[in-house]
């Protein structure tokens, strides 16, 4: 890499994110998902993405392709919609309002039994998520999605290239572990919220998600209909509310 | 939106960048396409995403549907593997480095007939494309992609709530004038340098791509193959160059 700093040239070697496929199949050979990862936590990138797709009914068995680190096999069987999903989101249909339905319809509501919760607080948790960074530390190019008690104790977190990817595998993890519904817990993402990020959320039963950049319509709507305090552009001492801020103490 | 600073809290109207879906069929009523995207330039966005895609052979027939603004149809008839896609790219096969030789097998390289260009000229062009971004002003939320001459003047911009759609607007416009290949041109974006981004690029036959974040192993595995200069943090008189440093003047 040839860096130019304000005049002066030179060549340095720099570290970049790895992104590489991965591809799941089930017993049949066909393409479940295709997605750009980093490798590494892959068993709990599948199962989160899984689960969040609503393709699980208990814990999947999943194998590595013996040939290829980048391949990975479900025996367990799937619903026949999977097949068509292909790196694709099944629960974005074409009319966001009604996806948000049928995302809601079977679901018992995020539960968050506990007082409300310092927005201080919440404010700091991402920069104790940026303390379990070394990737992007030394990229700049890994997004992280970490979940903590609500006392702001981390249970999780794990790296990607990709944001989803991200929540995939802390989620992955939480369901491996038997721990979900995810209540009186909150998700924190390094980066904005979009619908995939609060779709996960909502199957996962998290009740609370800070993000650290902005949010996206069809995110708030999710949110304020799935029952999810959605939090964005998080840091220290700020914070923004945009749904069922009455989990959220008010200073 | 009830907004949290510092010991104060005031309940604000703050605007959020627009994320809705939007899908593609093809004159059977097959889906081709299903994204998030922000409305607006859906036509720029679904030509450039046909074109990366290695889809079309002409101009794209392409009309919105009746009933709902959020579907369009292609009426052109596109190659049999179209219907697979939906959703997912195809070049990002399993083998990555497969892949970059499939992607780059039947283009003609990346063309820049010009003297090397100034880095502290492409240091500067992110700030010349935030100029062009009132939505991300407005929301923070949203990423965006720019076309540039080799002396920084803007041919082109578009914003979306996905870096990949905002890229796909961009080039899609540049395919709908007839001006592809677009050799001696700079791509800009908002975002990170994934692999999707320099595909679209390659496809496209752009020779410089500068990003603001960080480039994925992918992305520079992909620009050495298909000879395209990959530019990362760019800010105003810095610049790091990865692939082809040779099209960037030394000072």
């Amino acid at each position: 890499m040839r860096a130019y700093r304000d005049g002066h040239v030179r060549d340095e070697d720099d570290p970049v994110i790895v992104e590489e496929p991965l591809e799941l199949r089930d017993v049949h050979g066909a393409p479940v998902l295709l997605t750009m990862r980093t490798p590494g936590a892959d068993r709990e990138l599948l199962t989160g993405w899984l689960h969040a797709e609503g393709l699980l009914s208990a814990a999947p068995d999943l194998a590595p392709h013996p040939d290829n680190p980048n391949v990975w096999v479900v025996r367990t069987p799937l619903p026949p919609h999977a097949a068509r999903l292909h790196g694709s989101t099944s629960a974005c249909g074409v009319c966001g309002s009604g996806s948000v339905e049928r995302l809601t319809q079977h679901l018992t509501p995020p539960l968050w039994a506990r007082p409300p919760v310092s927005p201080v607080l919440l404010s700091a948790l991402p920069a104790r998520l940026r303390a379990q960074q070394p990737l992007f530390a030394a990229t700049g190019g890994a997004h992280a999605a970490g979940l903590f008690t609500p006392g702001g104790a981390l249970l999780a977190a794990f790296e990607d290239v990709g944001r989803h990817n991200a929540t995939d595998k802390v989620l992955g993890w939480a369901y491996a572990r038997g721990r979900l519904p995810l209540h009186d817990t909150v998700l924190v993402t390094s980066s904005r919220a979009g619908f995939e990020i609060v779709q996960k959320a909502v199957r996962a039963g998290v009740p609370v998600v800070v993000t650290v950049g902005a949010p996206t319509s069809l995110a708030v709507d999710t949110a304020q209909v799935a029952g999810v305090t959605l939090c964005g552009f998080a840091r220290a001492g700020r914070l923004n509310v945009y749904t069922h801020a009455q989990r959220v103490a008010s200073g």
